[in-house]
């Protein structure tokens, strides 16, 4: 007798869930004043929620390791990222809104440049605009037929990305990137990786064949590559796993498409940040649980822009005001990685992470940042045990044994 | 698609690391002082670099476990001990610096006083001195003969002890000791554990009759009881997992032997911690990681001398001023597990490191000590996982999903 925690201790009624996800949110401190991001920013919401919050630090994968957005995500949703590793054809399908169906077929294309002799003379095809991608994608829905029994799709993507979404009977994703990774090599040939792929192999050369030939005449992106193969395979959602009913508030389509990957509802296309909280409010009770997504603290961090990240995570601040007027049993506040500005990337650092509930040990004077949330009760945990947390403190998780 | 952390993310270019391990690192505080040896150690070096770096603590094997040297420094090179444990046998081979090669079955040999109907009087045959040990084993040398097809070798430890390595096809390490572990009775027959084992140990038992036979008229060390034996299986180098050159500096062989283990150059024998010093000066831009060994602080903690570790502990401080002055983009300092003078042995207790790197939280006013290593930035993590961290820091880790 196996107990899978927390699936199995779950329950089906129980407080309310609102989980705020400022993207990137984990800095570094600016080596002048000694304070991340965070730290430096004016936040007296959150600091006056961090003063009776559970405060700690989450990390999403494994020390030292770098999170993408969708290994970020799932963690947060309750889906360990190691064993639900989501495959770049399905991210990229997911971000560009593709509704997936399960065995579904995606990869990541790239237009490419091959000289007369076939060799790649410009893996990205000289990066076209994203009209001029559209275009190309146009040229394919146009010309490549999709194989007998079987359904094709060719999403653009931006500058020389595309995505192909191949549908049909018992298609296998065991087969190697035609990307050569070099230039003055041609494009690899659809290798299986297991003798299972033989046929979805030859299968898919086959595209790639008719879709290089639709582009033959043009003069750049006269070449596709192929990275990522990866099968879609349906999750169990959130409903199933937490008998949660949520929904997503997100800007962006990866997230959505993240989002509706763990069945959450994601119909609804905010325009801003504050029109997410609009629909937060309007939707309030209509579900147990709520992401909802601001990406404009990641985005200044990546540009590498400490004082602009500082002023995005501020702009945030009124709008967690909204949110906890709203007064929610459980408020989490977190980021689905670090992103600090001084590496104008995403990075290996866990996560700040406050927990409003009235069931905390807080410790007086804490403010939330990534000091405080050091010393704070939480410790430093996997980001897959969040909901875990988020499900105890919703009073949603029976004990476990008598 | 399943990733292995970190081994699938490493990449091959990035920063420089240094690992310096000072062994048995880790203390107990003086009840009338309240600080641990390192607490109380005068290191205006190690304080100047931890007032910056990341601190932590690791455990080498598990809460309450502790660690051999052998599971700790694997630890430390990223070998789970417990997956990659190494047998005693292989451990003793490794200690006397002995070059074993895939296959080799290793025992540790104990001399033993046997009475005329053969049951053991000493298991320790009075403790021979270690000159007395090298004869002994001279003898073995000389009047035991290697099976057929087989190569074998008797190494002397100290004392008691001494190591025999068999070499040959096909030999098996399901083999039971023949130490009774009790005076009185005759040492045990070589049993196998499993079938498969059955040949080795009807080999391994006329070896061991003939070392008996050769040592028949000794006065005192006249049996062999045998333990531990373990096969040498081939470890994945850290060159193959993390895409790191490695250079180990270490002035006892048992530590080379380890770090060969996992194909680190171990060539060099330094006579002195400052001779190790200049050594990675000399090589310093010859390698991508650099492991330095210093013993004296495990040695003074056994000793059960307070005062002496905390001096062996300052003696390292200098030598730690030299190293960084190298500027390598991640230096750790840290300890294989911790050696509390108080109970004069090995213990279960986390183990202070730092990290300096510019990528890190470090708390305002922080110093080298269990105490300050407990509330920084990096928790209590498993051993295993530094390296994990030190890829990160140096950016040699790339990102998990996308």
């Amino acid at each position: 007798m196996t107990v899978t925690i927390p699936d199995d201790l779950a329950e089906a009624s129980g407080g309310r869930i609102v989980l705020v996800v400022m993207d990137g949110l984990g800095g570094l401190p600016d080596p002048s004043t000694g304070k991340t991001e965070l730290e430096s920013a004016v936040v007296p919401n959150l600091n006056r929620i961090a003063a009776n919050a559970a405060l700690g630090l989450h990390q999403p994968v494994a020390p030292g390791v770098t999170p993408g957005s969708g290994p970020g995500h799932l963690g947060l949703f309750g889906y360990d990222p190691v064993r639900w590793n989501i495959g770049r054809g399905v991210l990229s399908a997911l971000g560009v809104g593709f509704d997936l169906r399960d065995g579904d077929l995606a990869t990541r294309l790239n237009f490419a440049t091959v000289d007369a002799e076939g060799r790649v003379t410009d893996r990205r095809a000289g990066r076209p605009s994203d009209d001029e991608n559209k275009r190309l994608v146009a040229k394919l829905r146009e010309n490549v037929k999709a194989p007998k029994d079987a359904e094709l799709f060719f999403e653009s993507e931006k500058e020389h990305r595309a995505v192909m979404i191949l549908r049909g009977a018992d298609l296998r994703a065991e087969l190697e990137d035609t990307d050569p990774q070099e230039t003055g090599v041609p494009p690899l040939p659809v290798k299986p990786t297991t003798p299972d792929a033989r046929a979805s192999a030859e299968l898919m050369q086959r595209v790639l064949d008719a879709g290089r030939e639709a582009l033959r005449d043009e003069p750049k992106a006269n070449a596709l590559l192929a990275r990522g193969f990866a099968a879609y395979g349906r999750y169990p959602t959130m409903q199933e796993r937490f008998k949660l009913k949520c929904l997503a508030l997100a800007k962006y389509p990866m997230y959505r498409g993240v989002a509706r990957l763990v069945g959450m509802d994601a119909q609804h296309t905010p325009e801003s940040d504050e029109q997410a909280v609009d629909l937060l409010e309007r939707n309030f009770t209509n579900y147990d649980f709520h992401f909802i997504h601001f990406k404009a603290v990641d985005s200044r961090g990546e540009d590498g822009d400490f004082g602009a990240k500082v002023k995005a995570v501020e702009a945030c601040d009124p709008l967690i005001g909204r949110i906890e007027a709203l007064n929610p049993d459980v408020l989490i506040v977190t980021g689905d990685h670090s992103t600090p500005s001084r590496l104008r990337a995403h990075s290996w650092h866990p996560v700040p992470v406050l927990i409003r509930s009235p069931w905390v040990r807080p410790s007086p004077g804490q403010t939330f940042g990534e000091r405080p949330c050091m010393q704070g009760e939480l410790g430093i945990f996997p980001t897959a045990d969040l909901m875990s947390l988020a499900l105890a403190h919703a009073g949603r998780l029976g004990k476990f044994g008598a």
